[in-house]
């Protein structure tokens, strides 16, 4: 989680690790001129993508989790929104093109320094097909989602609150964190179903 | 925005700067070994914490933008959570206990790669004292909101939003993106107004 540099990224000396004066914890500090490095949690963009009451789900093609089953998501680039960044990997992964709706879950996955933030979209025209980094794409009605076969549990979350609230009538965002191991307790399989 | 490194934090060697293959853009890369360093956007977290009508507001006491006025908030740190994170910065900056409510304004900042998440908040016991990152911090009505002098224009859009939600007695999460220099159209000052 923490990358704890070894050499400063900019003049290349020694890094030392220390707590700067007024600071809580330690930091990298360069030990040529005292620069401090932070490392900070990362953003994980995706969409809940709908076409015809049915989820657009890819297959991943890479790991980690390779074979199992995710949400179109990926790490938030410089220079583009949160939107725009979901937007762009729907568009990788699955070689959809969606119209953004507003933010649906933002889980907190603390014991791996990252923010997931999925967003509800609908896919245009219903066209989809696996990009580089997917095996298959498929849209998939509730029933036939394979829960223990999803990649990640941020996924897993996200689906569950998003079939309640479709039920209920009413969407609202979904701030939550998530443990570690609470994979386990969703019954997420440690090793895919192998592709036919 | 793009740090951009020059040289290996793992090992300290020269770093070329190159798209890697299945990529879309240049990366920094390790002339030794070729592991890719990737540079994403810093998560800001925030409140906006309020105790009977008005909001606790704090004067920075260090740069950027020192003297100016802001809402207690500063950058997400590893393992912690956007809502602790939040609730962390308003007790260094503010010596202040909230209790956090929901996410209330989602606003990118695409040219300096952050996204500012402020979330609503009940200071509790109305107590709050500068922390050693501001000079003063004083409970605020409406009315006396500093416009011109406050520090970011994400505070302002935060506090813009949130007067009208009061107003129209809902709240909803306000997910916006802020071009440069809209602090001009804000009618934020270069120069702040020095302290009595």
């Amino acid at each position: 989680m923490k990358p704890g540099f070894e050499f400063c990224p900019d003049c290349g000396a020694p890094i030392t690790h220390e707590t700067p004066a007024g600071d809580d914890r330690a930091r990298d500090v360069c030990s040529r001129d005292g620069k401090i490095f932070y490392h900070n949690p990362l953003a994980v963009v995706g969409t809940v993508a709908e076409w015809e009451g049915r989820i657009l789900m890819c297959r991943r093609a890479i790991e980690p989790r390779r074979y199992f089953w995710t949400l179109p998501a990926g790490f938030l680039e410089l220079g583009e929104t949160a939107a725009d960044g979901a937007i762009r990997e729907t568009r990788e992964e699955a070689c959809a093109e969606v119209d953004i709706g507003p933010l649906f879950s933002l889980i907190n996955v603390t014991h791996i320094g990252q923010i997931h933030m999925f967003y509800r979209a609908t896919l245009r025209g219903g066209h989809h097909a696996p990009g580089p980094e997917s095996t298959e794409t498929v849209l998939m009605d509730e029933a036939d989602i394979p829960w223990t076969e999803l990649a990640f549990p941020t996924v897993y979350l996200t689906l569950e609150r998003y079939f309640a609230d479709r039920r209920s009538g009413r969407f609202t965002l979904h701030d939550e964190d998530l443990a570690r191991g609470e994979w386990r307790r969703m019954g997420l399989r440690e090793k895919p179903t192998l592709p036919a």
